[in-house]
């Protein structure tokens, strides 16, 4: 590469565009600006470092290649330096890594990692995509043979071959997040005995403990072995061959091999080593434009900090989707386009054994950790479609609102068909401010093996009106048995008799209109059902004829996981 | 029931609610206000007559009940009488016709269709709710026994009977919209050879040609027959037994039944003999609160007019989720309650023998229809989870939107999976009036075997954008060959000889780069490849090169929907 004059900081960008952009990590967020930077720019010189052998391969697929769900590594090759060359004219420099930055010469320091050999690179423009490293921590054993942690295809290759050679038979993954999660379904699948051990009292961190209790009883019943609410102590070897992961509470959990799934962390050393500003999250500080506070400098993808969108704040999202528009965004204002990029909201999915896990906006834990009090929630179970078409399996939502205006704030589902769906329909309201009424008055598709007259998403924003306005208020779950409510089970006696919140009483709705002068009008009456369905109807009934009615949210359903959650008796 | 004092009309409603609501209609918008009303007013009295046996079936479920997919009647009945009676203490009179409306005294008559008995019943607010009935054109032989159309469950109870009674083994479905193609799937599962006699050149009239074109190819392949572009002039009863189907053209198809599907028509004679307001389009005029003109009458469902939020026409819309909630509205008014119907936007879905067809918003013909020029669309077919997770399924989709402003318009997707997710969402979008760059921006749900980082309703969003802001200017099919323009094909050599466009040159992309200058700068270029992605690349590279490059949106991918549906060479 040439050098090249240094443009008059003082001419105005749009009219003296960069004529030399290097990128240094060539993964999702640095790919995609690349190749939009070239669709929008024929014109300027683009070359992208990567310090691994690959570039642009498509790391969420990284389990799925252990499992060998993807046996093909190959599949994984979005794209290679060849096409990026062929089709792009963009030069890249794998097993490269770069080593500093000059920020005063705009000049950065390379060294190819095959040869040793170092050199600099004049930049007009810098664009850093670090991403974020698997977290391992300072305990004894970490780095022993047969404990990995997974971000590229060469960790998934030895992975693989960890299992093969040796015929790996158990396995403790440690951590039970989404990568945690997912490696466990191919474990799983690769036929291993798994155990998850996770620090928290429930898996997947990013849900509220409730939702995540429903994921508990899957993994449960698909014969994976859960160790919550205990940390990573050591890892030792054992004289015979094989591991032992010993937990903080004394545990002791044998495998084959063990996966660090415990998070990620921004790799920022190059960033903060050019004196770049740091956030109080630990990612790279950017503007909407992805510009870092040096004007020829801009960071994408999981090494930065972005704003979420439904608390204003600045988190760190390790995620694809949100990588790829920060690229785009990137090279468009490389470009001297204005796009600003809108922020985040934590739209995510999982699937973990044939159970859909997914989640957008607000959970009600970061709500409160916010300090955000004054919002509102609803469970809800309904069929993934109409009840009468055969094969309707449920969906557990968790709406949650803003009382003051009805604001959505996030939503949580877990079921196994149409559960991404429903999440993405909320995500899509929420990017647009939407309210819970918004969601009653949705229009979607119907049809008896898509969906319902009313969906499930429409389902939730008109419980959410209820509660809004009034119509059906909302007894709190976590203050179950506290104080002196008469618990009212409104189902069927059968069903009553199969399993009930302890010192319920049973009037089931159909006797509710002959026999509800046995109820007390002076005394709270928390009511609940199957799903929640009939209690409504049954507070409805009560309220109007004077009656303390509350209703507990989701029924019996959502009791059982918060019981199973640890968080009620 | 007994009789009540009239209320005094000048007293606002809000402080004296109607003290007596009768229902004329117990299917969906019908049954929905009666059960909505109940839980916001236990003291009013409510009656649903219905003309039927049956209230509040799912009569979405019909054509899988005739196909036995679902075997058990009993799980079409949402709800019974009886439970009607004891969970809201609502009264339902089945086999019971209302007669006539007698607005100055407020008094239906009504008629037990059973024992021929007349009476009369009064109301301080009358709900209509009288649906749509299928169209039975005034031609030959349309009474004939085995000629059937289905509104109700005696109706499939009688198609199932022909079918087993008389081992019939060939139909002919008269229309190949929703209902149609929904009893075509049906009868096949049947094991029935079917044949679809349509008028229209195209199955599913909702949807523009050519993505219909891409049904009639499934339908073909599954064996289906397909007579397009031709009407029923009548249908003849063989002498040696069985029907034969007489088309305009003169086409004799022979069938063991026939289902008219050809459409249906609001049911309107109880209200335009009352005096009601009929709208251009023949259904009742009610207003945002589903009120019609007389202050005491609503009326919902299929047989009402309604706006259609992207038009600002009004239209008449058979579906059940929009009934549902005109139920719940009309409810809400007549509780005193200030809810606002919003309008339509005709989202919709079938499924068809494995093929999903969904739709949202305005299509092409409508836009014009409604004199609409001002709009721009896309064509993209990319598969419904990310190419490297195993078993990617292309969804094809077309994204109509509004030039000036970016403005979604509306989307029609043809596909096997994760089509009618898209829908939901791009409807969800327009329900906010968003614009494609809101499409580009959305954060949805990605896992491999969910979605992609860049989610096909994110790539509608960035190829409109492109086509907005004239990055990629968009060629006219339909114009296809008109002009001189050149052909070029991008893909690769032996992709062009298996099958491309007439007079298209091949130059692939990857050679691009190097062999260009054998372009003319002098003379439009009209770029194609597979679906579109190495197309735009091409613009891209081109336009930059001094070339006038236009992209053939979607690539041959559209172009074989294009000459499926004969609108090209």
């Amino acid at each position: 590469m040439s050098q090249q004059a240094v443009p008059d900081p003082t001419v105005s960008r749009r009219s003296n565009p960069p004529r030399r952009v290097l990128i240094v990590g060539g993964v999702a967020g640095g790919a995609s600006c690349a190749a939009r930077l070239r669709r929008l720019d024929e014109s300027v010189e683009i070359a992208v470092f990567d310090r691994g052998p690959f570039v642009s391969f498509a790391n969420c697929g990284l389990p799925y290649y252990v499992g060998n769900v993807i046996e093909d590594e190959g599949a994984l090759l979005v794209a290679s330096p060849e096409m990026f060359h062929q089709r792009f004219n963009i030069e890249v420099y794998t097993d490269t890594e770069v080593t500093a930055i000059d920020r005063s010469t705009r000049v950065i320091s390379v060294r190819d990692l095959r040869s040793g050999a170092s050199r600099s690179e004049r930049y007009d423009a810098l664009v850093l995509s670090p991403g974020a490293a698997p977290i391992r921590p300072p305990l004894p054993g970490v780095d022993l043979a047969g404990v990995f942690a997974i971000r590229n295809i060469p960790d998934s290759r030895r992975i693989r071959s960890w299992i093969s050679d040796r015929g790996a038979t158990t396995a403790v993954v440690v951590g039970g997040g989404f990568i945690g999660l997912e490696m466990v379904e191919n474990l799983v699948h690769r036929g291993l005995a798994v155990t998850v051990l996770e620090k928290l009292p429930q898996v997947m961190p990013p849900l509220d403990p409730e939702m995540a209790a429903l994921i508990k009883e899957h993994l449960a019943t698909n014969g994976v072995t859960l160790h919550l609410g205990d940390g990573l102590a050591r890892i030792d070897e054992n004289p015979g061959g094989g591991l032992t992961v010993v937990a903080e509470h004394g545990a002791r959990l044998p495998a084959d091999l063990v996966i660090l799934a415990i998070g990620v962390r921004p790799e920022i050393a190059l960033a903060r080593d050019a004196g770049l500003a740091i956030g109080s999250r630990g990612g790279i500080v950017v503007d909407a434009q992805m510009r870092t506070p040096d004007p020829n400098i801009w960071a994408v993808g999981d090494g930065i900090e972005v704003p979420d969108v439904l608390t204003g704040q600045e988190t760190v999202l390790p995620l694809a989707g949100p990588a790829s528009r920060e690229g785009r965004v990137a090279a468009e204002s490389i470009a001297g386009r204005a796009t600003r990029f809108r922020g985040v909201q934590a739209t995510a999915v999982v699937g973990v054994l044939g159970l859909t896990v997914a989640s957008t906006g607000a959970s009600e834990k970061g709500l409160r950790r916010a300090g955000v009090t004054n919002f509102e929630k609803v469970y809800l179970h309904p069929g993934h479609h109409a009840a009468y078409y055969p094969g309707a399996r449920p969906i557990h939502l968790k709406l949650l609102f803003s009382k003051p205006d009805g604001r959505i704030l996030g939503a949580q589902a877990v079921g196994r068909e149409g559960v991404e769906k429903r999440i993405d329909v909320i995500a899509t309201a929420i990017q647009f401010s939407g309210t819970v009424h918004d969601l009653a008055a949705a229009e979607l598709c119907y049809a008896p093996q898509f969906g319902a007259a009313k969906d499930p998403v429409n389902l939730a924003g008109m419980l959410a009106e209820n509660v809004l306005n009034g119509d059906m208020p909302a007894a709190d779950w976590l203050a179950l048995g506290r104080g002196d409510e008469l618990l009212l089970d409104v189902r069927e006696p059968d069903e009553f008799a199969a399993g009930h919140i302890p010192n319920a009483v049973n009037l089931p709705l159909s006797q509710l209109r002959d026999r509800h002068a046995e109820l007390p009008k002076n005394r709270d009456i928390w009511i609940s059902c199957g799903v929640g369905q009939r209690a409504y109807y049954a507070t409805r009934f009560l309220t109007q004829h004077g009656y303390r009615a509350w209703n507990l949210s989701g029924g019996y359903a959502t009791y059982t996981a918060f019981r199973d959650a640890g968080l009620t008796t």
